[in-house]
């Protein structure tokens, strides 16, 4: 058993707004103080981080004088290069301003949506200055509590034209930069725009640079929806869209949680790092949770540890199902890599399957077994085998 | 006010298995006798649909001799001819033998998705010599209660080829007949593969034959999720893809309560009926639902006409609310329209855009004054204006 | 038709903290301008309300001088007393302040207990000195997100000891007062105690005075649980325990939405109304939601409108529904009467009981006829017999 | 660590129907054989079960001649007298046969009502001759698809009617047998009566015979409700109504899928487990779970040992977690214990508690250390302490 101690080789990464997150929210007041940037880059590194990222005014206060502006950069900058922290994600906040509160790239208002824009573009500049490879879009003020008031057709039209807008401003200035759009099924609006994974792979199909555009799924997100993480994870990983990913925790269809990730539905995450592990996903691990109110900053960096902590017993544990011979034998039993096989044979037209038979009498009662594989599974989980 | 009568032009349709449905599920047993097909088109015609729909074994028992077949076809078309009533769209079942138990196209048999093959390959003959246009395509059974036992992505090649397979079938054939996917998050799996509209309209994308494959949205199963149905509807539309519907009644996040249409969320009825009559769709509206175990058989075709009958009452209510002068001036106010306006004028720039400023105090404080306009839907849903 | 005009005679009564409320959120900021609560209780009364609710911090700053507090009482009593508005009920914050972030009465530091303790009693006299007869307990931050961290059968333990104290305390003033708690499932806490109705009801039996301790469902908090609101009133009612009642809208099971009462469940809302005024419970209607975050000042009066017109035309539904003689038929065609007789006969005995048979192929197909009478009820909710 | 090796003094009890359920729902039919109860009972006990337990149509086919069910009785006996086994719980089948469609105590139909209680009486008589000390009702059909179909108050008339009968037989009889009431939120109705363990609780109190009757919550029922198993057993206990438990996994707000013990929201699985175990309730662990459709009867064997193993596995990881230092250093931060302590001092009076002040400005931005204190849990469940 390892020590289960992050490095940067793990490329863990945070947000500023999840260590800095002070808690407000609409039943309480804040509870933690403000955190320097410079400060949070510190620590996250002590703590063992690669990575850190940011809205756009998570770093720098809205309508910060250029001087602010270049001395908050500056300062920044410094922090990152004394820690060695790098800057591999970027995004902006398109939802804290009542300018949003009817969406941005979809606000029915046409002068919102031209400010968001802009607001989005001014931040890839920085984006790109920094480094970061992906930019994340998260349009949780897009959405509705009554259809009457949002024609979805619309809107979606609308949110093409932002993305093709974005895809060619930064084709145009030859910044190395994909998009990846991070999808949730409601809160803060009733319901929001591309709600799920599917929506939002979906979506992307209909862009002018679709290659440039994937998916940020985020744990919480999907299962807010009852749906199914890894399933999410999977189809993304499927369309090569797998741009970027959230990870955090929660407990069921409810409010969006954002625990830290093993505090939610522990077995799906056993299963989602199984995945992504094998996956072949070399982006960042990112963690976008909120630490909950209950904890003062001490538990603010106890939560992160322990997220960057769960992940690699996780991962230890996923590699030991994967490599334990019983499993073997059990998936074998489950035939789970038979679904790997085409189910015609090369060459086999639609005549010849239909020449054969199914002996339908044998076939009905056969089992999967896949009880004894899900308890090899949870036993590798609890760490009795 | 009309009298909310079907006629043949409002293109109602049912389902054999929902007329016919037994009662039987996981806590109780048949609680209704069969229901002979011949008899359910006439009872159906007599109500007011256009048209009737069936899983294969719906019709023709499993296993009938090739002569009682041919009975029971001949049956069938006398009745459609005596009654005009139409078979606008055929489907497998793919899901009640127990050989079935883990999935149709993606069980991890190969024998069991060659045989599920078969199945709907035979089917679609009968299909296009009914004169159906959709062949609807439900994989409830693929699913998993573990992540251990399905390599989804696996799963989704294999969905991929037998859609393959199945559209290069129906193109070698001539039929004139497309497939509609149709969606569901769980039950009677854990988790189901193409959990939501989005997931299904993605997966289209990476098929053969993309144009032939649309989807068919269920009410009940968005709603199963949590998820809005006339965003759903509106992102099918989007991506003219809304081959097919399903049009039930689902009361929140519980078991698929399959419910008649109206009986369900009301208000998202209203909207659904709403954005489908402007929408220019004119397939079948089809009804799939379960009478309740409550009824007996008169409980059954009370069932059946409250589902039209709540229809034509929406489409009326829709059509008023749209027509209303006061409803115009509130979808001014909410600036609803503004959003069809590009966000970016004719041969504007990124950087005309760049050179903008917006008075964010001037900004944030407007209202969209959807509560307002919401009312007014809600007066007209109520049949107060 | 009437006009859905509300009178006092209608006992309507809002928050202070619903229509000032100011929008801010976990993902937003404020969006409208603090509100006066003598403009509130003027526009309030305009609008055909008859009583004003509010938390001790909505109506007085925490921390104001005595000189302030009674300066901003004697303006309040001054517009209770110019518009003949009452104030049937007050509340206590005990969840904004960073103190009460692991609750009130079941926090884990005792000093905070007491605080809380403090803080109701000083409210108490207040509520009683303005003529409030309910008072209104919701202990949102009582509860946890890790099962760890609270000991759930002492916090009932601190529970039951703060109401015993508070009971005692209005006991031995002599205030004719009665508490009424409100459930809630989730949201702030993870999992807040007393998360229904039925545990409050039944925690309430354990108390030194039941008597004196009701509840106050809201409409929304139980249906964020997924479950059905009239049977949790029906529930309530049946226990003569419905002291108050939080009318407001919710669309399913998701974070609290807080809708006007009508722009949620409409169905659920009709047979809600349709209960209430059977029931005779003659308490405030207390409207508890939040102008969604898109309106201006306009927007929040014109939802609080809605809530009392959506009211007042469910109200007028719900009697037609019941003076119905086709409804009267269908209802005695279902036997929704016969549960009203005991299942014994006067004098009839066990024996009696077992001495007879059921002839169960006779009875298993009857019918219920429910769907018919539903049918009826749309019918009427959508204003179309 | 143990070998998890269950043993009777476990005290492990299994129904009939879980280890018999021939996979027979609303999309699927029979995928298992029937299953003889005298095998059933041999191979629990091999297996390491204590009890077994059993519906009376279970175990007696109904419609049996006295003949027959005498044969069935002796061979069932011998049975249980080979192996020790127990039968430590009863129930009735009230929901299967079509004359329960709307429900057994509380059908809208007096004789059905009448039916269900001599099925009950009768069956009681076979559980006292069996030994069993608890008698489980569910009254899954017990509730409405409309809430104009069913008076929910009448229902719970009849209800109580129902269980003031039962206890009266009970007491009569000299039978020492409590009764213990299953709370579900819905499936396979709509919306069921008594639909959490609150509500039950709340229900019991207004019985003739309150002491006879307490609660069987099911952790799959609690979580269809998106509702904290945990926190329901506690209030259970604190009532000291926990007469019986029915253990099984339940992934989220869904279908009721009666997974094995284990296989559903493992960190409640592992608090339940510590909860039980140090709540000095020494009734039987009962098991109430269908194995899947995806297995043959191997994989019901697998599955019921799998249950058996996953609370070892956990009861010896919940022993461990106590034991820890660190554990009881981190509840110590985080006051878990000062919640046991009273909140007014012996002899405190509410002036005492009035002439206190507490220092807002020090108090709010204490925090509570619940991150580390779960971190630990999560640590013990997973095995890396």
């Amino acid at each position: 058993m390892t020590d289960h101690q992050p490095t940067p080789e793990d490329r863990f990464s945070f947000g500023l707004w999840t260590v800095g997150w002070r808690g407000v929210n609409t039943f309480g007041e804040a509870i933690r103080p403000p955190l320097d940037a410079v400060d949070a880059v510190h620590r996250l590194a002590d703590l063992g981080a690669y990575g850190v990222t940011f809205h756009d005014d998570d770093l720098i206060p809205p309508g910060s004088p250029p001087a602010d502006r270049d001395g908050i950069l500056k300062r920044f900058r410094a922090a990152l290069d004394a820690t060695g922290m790098v800057v591999p994600m970027v995004t902006t906040n398109l939802f804290s301003h009542p300018v949003f509160r009817d969406g941005g790239f979809t606000s029915n208002r046409r002068d919102v949506r031209r400010y968001a824009l802009r607001k989005v573009i001014r931040n890839i500049d920085l984006a790109a200055e920094l480094g970061a490879r992906t930019y994340v879009c998260w349009g949780g003020q897009d959405g509705a509590e009554t259809e009457a008031g949002k024609d979805d057709r619309a809107a979606l039209d609308r949110l093409r034209e932002a993305f093709d807008i974005l895809c060619g401003y930064v084709r145009d200035q030859g910044y190395d930069l994909r998009f990846a759009i991070e999808p949730k099924p409601n809160e803060p609006r009733g319901d929001v725009l591309l709600p799920t994974v599917g929506h939002a792979l979906a979506f992307i199909t209909e862009l002018a640079h679709p290659d440039m555009v994937g998916v940020n799924p985020e744990v919480g997100h999907e299962q807010m929806a009852g749906l199914n993480f890894t399933h999410a994870l999977a189809q993304a990983l499927w369309h090569g869209k797998l741009f970027h990913i959230d990870l955090n925790g929660q407990r069921g269809v409810k409010y969006d949680q954002d625990l830290r990730f093993g505090a939610g539905d522990l077995k799906e995450a056993f299963f989602l790092v199984d995945l992504l592990e094998r996956s072949g996903y070399d982006g960042p691990r990112h963690f976008d949770f909120k630490p909950p109110r209950t904890e003062d900053m001490d538990g603010v960096w106890a939560s992160v540890a322990g997220c960057m902590r769960n992940y690699l017993i996780l991962k230890e544990k996923a590699a030991a199902f994967r490599a334990d011979p019983e499993v073997a034998a059990a998936l074998e039993a489950s035939h789970v890599g038979e679904l790997d096989r085409p189910t015609l044979g090369p060459g086999e037209s639609v005549t010849d399957l239909l020449s054969e038979e199914l002996d339908l009498d044998a076939a009905g009662p056969r089992g999967y077994h896949f009880e004894r594989l899900d308890q090899l599974a949870l036993d590798h989980l609890l760490g009795v085998r």
